[in-house]
């Protein structure tokens, strides 16, 4: 049994790990932490922009919910903060909304984040982490790439200088683009391009180095030095110093109406993200069990921290996580030297950032999405899972094209019904035996097994329950019309069969009565214990016999062939026939 | 190969029998369709009364229709026409569109009958019967049901000679009642009495007298003998005599939308239900073959006849199709005299029905729809399938308060999403040798199995993928942990897995590579067919080793116990790996 210690270790889990915390930690934390900062800033600023909001508020965001992961997320690695995903998210959400002026674009902005905390601190508490299982690869696959799609299109105004309404829908975006393309400010696009380079080279050369704030600070110097600013090249301009004021959100039906679809995307792939990076860092550290719901609770917190904190929606980053574990993260602490260094840069070093052209930050985003996109994924599964293909494409299509906060919800809808679909159309076999053996296997895939004609050993894999139904009977039909008058045995192999509902149990009977009007011999093999309880519950155990409920393939059709009889049936017949007492 | 002749006699089944069609079925084709007719005529008023309808639409919708189906539908005995269900839900539907006039209402009720005639001839045409799969048993029982109570409420304004708004909610309806139920007019209740008591007790002493008839004649009878028309007793009145003229359905976009959840539930219910008698009938007569597809096109074209001459939507009926084929129909032959015994009627004795009093048809009307409210299957239920009783329950009062265009539809997406909850939590089982011999099964259920501390041999029955993939992981991490350090061989029996998608195949891979880690003997043992191909398309067959793939558990813990080595392995074990060449 759990105290009451253990339940508060559990929820707040920074009381587990602050008092036990090991000075050899220490190093590593502040060193981590200090790079995942240094990366903060840029990408901070360049994620807001991306948010449509100014770029303080980017900073904002990763102070606070960095603090409030810090205390209540599961994971010691993880690197909460602005993400793209996010970020595009929220841009995509208040578009539609169509804000009157900044200072509502920013409300609605928090709104949003708050929605998010809501959604995810609540599923946290009610324990039902689990509904993001349900979020299957294909489609978190497909949506991701198309967001990144997406996301790096929205950066072609900035990184050329030129200007046009936004949308979401990649339909709309290319027309614009196609619209202004002769205006291209080539400085811009210059200096974009240049930033570009440095950053997939420096990327490739030394992950852990902050290579994004050397290109800001050299692309702050040159713009200074040539006076570009004044030559059309667009930059950040004047950020006010000082630490964020409180915020609240707006308590509006409609508005939140409208957002819900975009704050349950954020809050499931927010989460599925964040958990599978923590995940995969988790593997390497033995010292803290990360929990699905735990993290809900953390993330949701830290999204409560920007919602109040003039932010916009967080989660964990897949980079910056990665970076800080290899610089040697050890606890929350780290975090928690991130948001220092932010908080530090707001309150006396925001000035430097005035004259950051945006094409850099621009080209901040292009690099960081450029390795959301992912064409092997689709190219394996074209070879390997024809249908998981399908549900990516799909996925992937949708999301660019009706819209990015129906990709997942669609995508999610699409692979349940394939699930269903295939529920629907189980495999079946008709086995053989293996010549000289008690084995039966399916005669389609082995030559040289027995077939004869008196006898059918059918195998269905699946559960038989309402939608499979007809399916089964019309092959079972089929199967039966090829033996013609000859067959003499029907021996219905349900070792595979996981389980029974009602509506099957019912046809089942009527199958079996149908095969016993026929005077063709009727028996049921290898049922599995729960499937063997519904088969007694149902009376389909009387129906078929006692006798002729059969643990194996070979004893079946011994028994009908008249090699044993009933009394020589061995002393595992029992097995066959238990039923479980609770039910 | 099937030739075109053969194709032309399936897709319009008359040109089968027809041709064909022997002496010796005349008799009873036309006895059969004479006592189908006959009990036509009240019903079919009646049903129009429940649609909303004036009477004279009942006949109407039983002429044509019955013509058509018996040319396009593949069932020989199944008797078509207006049906209680039906009319209830045309009258739902249209009290929604709140139609202007008596006319605007009947255009209304021919342009349902021709979306669910669209819906019907489209699926069928489609070949996409198979749908109607996807409605449990458990899903129509308590939507039946629920329709059942919702008709009989709405013919107490006719047996209580009261007057209110009609409402398709159970809430409203009962409260309307409460508001009028001191108006009672006492002799049409009494007479409405008498009649629901007649009808049941000749219900049971006759199946196949037209009792109905019966009652219908002595009540005008008594209405006219003792003029109480006069004294406030409800009744048809005058009803033009002749064929219905052509009509044409409404072309509106606004009111398809409102119209569209009750023609897809009536499309679905009607067919579900019509096929489900017409299965039931057809088992005694082999000279034909039922095709789902087949029913949907001549259902369709039965409801296009019915929306081309002022009727409402049709399908076949429960009851006249159990007197049909125990009246000794044998082809359509009994369906087009049945038709021809209406027309006459239409043609020769409208005035006769002057007199009939409203109550005797709604007294028809609840005696029918009496048989309908199902209490045997829930209870039922309740004992052996816990999770299909709640589908039935909520189903019954989904369809109850919330409308009955809602019933199937969220009935159908609630016991979906119960097929996908079970699926996300497959059953699982760890297993131990019965002692001396080669079986191995679950240890919780038998007593005295092996259970080795260094061995976990694991039954996972069900699918792996997306969904189930944290949930097993979780129960083979509780497993291990319980074994400890003792642990030294994990058996992972495939036996029961009915497919591995790529997100399980992943996962599947890390969990195998996990244990291999720990140093810990890993096998799969008795993978089918499909999932053994999965294994070797995502190169698991190589990670787990192809000297640690065994067709069954007690051979691959005896190569772990170097019982036996590679060499000694058996022939089988060839059967373990074999891959389908076509993929």
């Amino acid at each position: 049994m759990r105290t009451f210690q253990t339940f508060i270790k559990e929820s707040i889990p920074i009381l587990d790990w602050l008092p036990n915390y090991k000075r050899t930690n220490l190093s590593g934390d502040l060193y981590a932490g200090l790079i995942v900062g240094i990366m903060l800033i840029p990408q901070g600023m360049a994620y807001a922009m991306l948010a449509g909001l100014d770029p303080i508020h980017g900073l904002y965001a990763a102070t606070i919910p960095l603090v409030l992961y810090a205390f209540f997320g599961s994971s010691r690695q993880l690197a909460v903060g602005p993400v793209a995903m996010d970020s595009m998210l929220t841009a995509a959400s208040i578009i539609i909304l169509k804000p009157e002026n900044p200072q509502m674009y920013l409300v609605y902005a928090i709104t949003l984040a708050f929605l998010v905390g809501v959604i995810q601190f609540g599923l946290g508490i009610l324990r039902f982490g689990f509904v993001v299982n349900f979020l299957s690869h294909p489609v978190i696959n497909g949506f991701t790439s198309a967001a990144a799609v997406l996301i790096g299109l929205s950066q072609v105004p900035h990184l050329f200088g030129i200007e046009f309404a936004q949308s979401i829908l990649i339909q709309e975006i290319i027309y614009n683009i196609g619209q202004q393309i002769i205006n291209i400010h080539w400085i811009t696009l210059f200096i974009g391009l240049i930033g570009i380079s440095i950053l997939f080279i420096g990327k490739k050369l030394t992950p852990t180095l902050p290579i994004s704030l050397i290109v800001v600070a050299l692309s702050i110097i040159i713009v200074q030095l040539f006076n570009l600013a004044d030559n059309g090249v667009q930059v950040i301009g004047s950020i006010p110093s000082g630490l964020p004021t409180l915020s609240i959100p707006l308590f509006e039906l409609n508005t939140w109406i409208t957002m819900i679809p975009f704050a349950l995307t954020i809050a499931f792939v927010g989460f599925a993200e964040s958990y599978t990076i923590a995940k995969t860092v988790n593997r390497q550290h033995k010292d803290y069990k990360l929990n699905a719901n735990q993290e809900l609770i953390g993330l949701g917190m830290a999204n409560f921290g920007a919602s109040f904190f003039q932010g916009f929606p967080v989660t964990g980053g897949f980079s910056r996580t990665a970076v800080n574990n290899q610089s040697g993260a050890k606890t929350g602490l780290a975090s928690l030297v991130s948001a220092a260094l932010i908080i530090i840069t707001l309150l006396y070093f925001t000035e430097l950032f005035y004259h950051l052209p945006k094409t850099i930050l621009a080209a901040v985003i292009l690099v960081a999405v450029s390795s959301l996109i992912d064409t092997k994924t689709p190219l394996s599964l074209w070879k390997k899972d024809r249908m998981d293909f399908v549900m990516l494409i799909s996925t992937f299509f949708i999301t660019l094209t009706l819209g990015i906060q129906y990709g997942i919800i669609l995508g999610m809808s699409l692979s349940l019904i394939a699930v269903i679909y295939s529920a629907s159309r189980p495999h079946m076999a008709t086995l053989g035996r293996v010549p000289g053996t008690n084995y039966f296997k399916n005669i389609s895939r082995f030559p040289n097994l027995e077939n004869r004609p008196d006898l059918l050993v059918l195998r269905i894999d699946g559960p038989i329950y309402f939608a499979n139904l007809n399916y089964i009977k019309e092959r079972i039909d089929k199967l039966m019309e090829e033996k013609g008058d000859a067959l003499k045995t029907v021996v219905l192999n349900f070792e595979s069969i996981t389980s029974i509902d009602s509506s099957g149990a019912k046809e089942l009977e009527e199958w079996i009565k149908a095969l016993q009007y026929k005077q063709i011999n009727t028996c049921i093999t290898g049922a599995k214990g729960p499937v063997r309880d519904t088969l007694h519950k149902w009376g389909i155990v009387s129906c078929v016999g006692q006798n002729h409920v059969f643990n194996d393939d070979a004893t079946a059709v011994d028994y009908f062939d008249h090699k044993i009889d009933a009394n020589q049936l061995s002393e595992m017949q029992k097995y066959s026939l238990q039923q479980s007492k609770d039910d």
